[in-house]
């Protein structure tokens, strides 16, 4: 638990164990919530993950008013909005601190000041911070964090939501005395013991890793505007996860490219593992202003600490090819030239 | 999938892999519930597990009524009650199958029967059944049905709901299209082939645990009838967990004998390690009429395939040598002579 805290800069008894970023997401939005007597309504960003999102949506059905916080084209929250719209009846604000299927890391703190002054509680998904990003729940004094281990290499199905001392919450999962009481259940005791030793390298090997992964999504990036007509980077260029490439590629299908890379013992995604198959369109893309068409070409890229500048050549050769082959086969893309 | 599903019966789709036994109850509640719109009573049994009846309760504070079954004096649910008050507003029966502190094992089959007959959705919390009992979610026909991998040699963290196909849940924790989009969030893989491992031994070794430890704890209470005045025996002698003993020893507190045999390495229990820190007194020793007074000589004792012969016949000469200390230490012992 000491190792899981120092990771973002909490107290050891603010750590509460969960079995992923979704359960701790799922609990941070409906056990908010609930310990809010009469407060009705929820913010959230129109770029939330589905682990948000759908929670939101059940508090909605029960009634609940859900205000999506308007992004720009790059992905940012409306800061503006979210400060004139705020006030005394909302139970909760959440937001998505890293984006995972555009990259976009929002100025947290900021969101975070302007919360904390209108003395709401405020959840920040944090899932893909540690080990990439600076992370200090103290500095942002929010109430609820979520983190999930195997982001930063952990084994999956161990994660943590991050309750600050004093913060109101109900239990999602109860009537156990573990973590408190406020999260029963027999814990996953080797989970935890692999995410305590994740935590404590993920602190060691922050700045290596910026680095390499930053090197290598920037390389990626640039040799893909160099050499890809047609593509629309998604997210913000400069603040941005280490290591994540995200854009859309007209006039072809993002699942195409993605097979043609499989056979070439490349891994990349056309959107979020979690939500492919959840939602026909990314409902992140078009918030952001992607049309329906332009997202059809959507692919996700993620340069993790075991890959090489090397293989990000590899990749950025194989996918060009791709491109190019799935463009001369498209009759869209011969009209259009 | 295909090794848990082996199990209990059940089909592989049909298993829907969560964090612990307290969470798959969490959810059989919540979920089961929020299912069967417009229907606001639940029945449980009044010696539930904490993971149903704090669910149960915390429904309750959002206007659902809880009815109660009675039990007798070993703990054995009141059929005629369940036959007689189930009517078609219950949006659910959820019964601890085989209890963790007395260990009563409930008639599965005749409870099913009975909510089969009424139409309505039954859950069975069977956490103590594999490896000890035999396990057949079809003939029962429950509708739903926990195990947890602890409870049978598998690691702690690995548990499942079963969910019979067509049977209507909402789910708890959401937004991952993990486990058909019911249960979302990175699974444990590692805990997962663990519970899997554990399972196909489970099946495998069913007959010799049985034998085993039904063995023990048949001599461990046939000693202690004989050795120890003024004992009760809690739970039923025949419909009784295997290797599973429990008692109330009047004139001495329970946790004091405990710490007296862990002193020789031997680890007892006062009550149920998941409630013991919850309640001040358990509902399960008041529900079969244990008063007060006697509830705090609470002894749980619990053995497993790895202990022997010896060391049931060590435990009990270690036990009645601790209890003749203490009641030579209490006056209420001494007046009572």
């Amino acid at each position: 638990r000491s190792a899981v805290a120092g990771l973002i800069g909490a107290l050891p008894e603010e750590i509460y164990f969960t079995s992923s970023g979704t359960e701790s997401n799922n609990w941070a939005v409906k056990g908010a919530c609930a310990a809010q007597k009469g407060k009705k309504k929820i913010m959230i960003s129109s770029i939330e993950h589905l682990s948000v999102l759908h929670p939101a949506r059940a508090l909605a059905r029960s009634g609940y008013e859900i205000t999506y916080i308007p992004v720009d084209s790059r992905g940012f929250a409306d800061l503006d909005f979210l400060s004139d719209r705020l006030d005394p009846g909302y139970a909760l604000v959440s937001v998505l601190a890293a984006n995972n299927e555009i990259g976009t890391v929002q100025p947290a703190a900021e969101i975070a000041r302007i919360v904390r002054a209108k003395g709401l509680p405020l959840h920040l998904d944090c899932a893909l911070y540690p080990g990439l990003l600076e992370t200090d729940v103290k500095k942002w004094d929010a109430d609820f964090v979520t983190i999930s281990a195997h982001h930063y290499y952990g084994p999956p199905g161990a994660a943590a939501l991050y309750v600050k001392k004093g913060a109101r919450i109900n239990p999602l999962i109860e009537g156990g005395m573990q973590e408190a009481g406020l999260r029963g259940g027999m814990h996953n005791l080797a989970g935890i013991a692999g995410m305590s030793a994740a935590s404590l390298l993920a602190v060691k090997e922050l700045k290596k890793r910026q680095v390499a992964l930053s090197g290598m999504s920037r390389d990626i990036i640039d040799r893909l505007k160099n050499e890809l007509d047609e593509i629309i980077i998604t997210g913000d260029l400069k603040d941005r996860v280490p290591g994540h490439v995200s854009l859309c590629v007209k006039y072809i299908e993002g699942e195409s490219a993605a097979l043609y890379l499989e056979n070439d013992g490349i891994a990349i995604s056309t959107g979020s593992t979690c939500s492919q198959f959840a939602e026909k369109e990314s409902h992140v893309l078009r918030a952001i202003g992607i049309s329906e068409e332009d997202s059809r070409g959507s692919l996700l890229i993620g340069a993790g600490i075991f890959n090489t500048m090397e293989e990000a050549g590899l990749l950025v050769d194989k996918l060009v090819a791709a491109v190019g082959k799935l463009r001369a086969m498209s009759p869209l893309w011969k009209n259009k030239k």
